[in-house]
């Protein structure tokens, strides 16, 4: 069988990219999708990371991939969050999956984090009995929040011009 | 009145620390907090910092502090978590908590991240009002799954030793 895995490349981008794609397609939001192969080069590859990848090929073909970073628990500390793990359709069901998450979670070890996390959609019950099987669990009483980059201009907009003892213009970036 | 939210430092972390394990015992789970002041120091101010904190002082006593780092879509790209927001229990209802979270915002907006996202306890029926009412929206139909580092070291241990393709020695840090 020629399964390869290995760390993604810049050259890696526009196949994660169809990738990413697919999946939010089967997740029902083919629309979603706002990154760039420019986005992803950029911010995988520069000096400060915001993101790591694993690249699954199948007969010298890009068919799946893992994206991760790291996160930060105010209660254990270092984690590490699966962003994304996607298998092509058409090359599922022979253990490529499994693989990626078999690679993620050994790196997990190694990097002696103390957590590895991700999100799975309620209904995908495949996937939440794999995950429960090999040992994660489902935190079924905390519910995610997102404020989407729209909302955040108009509520910003919205607030006061001077945060208490803060002006705005003060706030400056460290990155 | 005199709340100053200011960007955390070193030397704030121990106070850091009492406010996150308070915010513990109010999400009732005294025992789960197991990171130490040092590990806030060592992850928090080296090169790569994890995390960045707004704090908040009220007549120069810290009484409450956001903690939040950089994620990332594979849908909009950069976007920040917001991990923790605590104002100590005897200083609710001035403000404080709407100020640490307008700063954040505000830092977030100057940040040009596509989102901000966080979780909540699906029983905090005032947190969830507060955050909807400011633009937020709850992500019903996704679950968090968590392998802790005891299930993930025992998962390891139990997979084949080579990865497909990829001995789990050739696995290396980019850290």
């Amino acid at each position: 069988m020629s399964i390869v895995i290995r760390e993604g490349k810049k050259e890696d981008m526009p196949a994660v990219l169809n990738l990413i794609q697919e999946l939010a397609t089967f997740e029902r939001e083919p629309n979603a999708v706002v990154v760039t192969v420019d986005d992803l080069v950029r911010d995988g590859f520069s000096d400060y990371p915001l993101f790591q990848t694993f690249i699954a090929e199948y007969e010298g073909e890009i068919v799946g991939m893992a994206l991760f970073y790291n996160r930060y628990s105010t209660w254990k500390g270092k984690t590490i969050h699966l962003e994304d793990l996607i298998v092509k359709e058409s090359k599922r069901q022979f253990g490529i999956g499994k693989a990626l998450y078999d690679t993620v979670l050994t790196y997990a070890v190694k990097e002696k984090v103390r957590r590895v996390e991700w999100v799975v959609l309620d209904w995908n019950t495949p996937a939440i009995d794999f995950y429960i099987k090999s040992g994660a669990r489902i935190l079924s009483d905390w519910e995610t929040v997102q404020m989407s980059e729209e909302n955040l201009a108009k509520y910003v907009k919205s607030i006061s011009n001077e945060i208490v003892g803060l002006k705005k213009t003060q706030l400056r970036s460290n990155h």
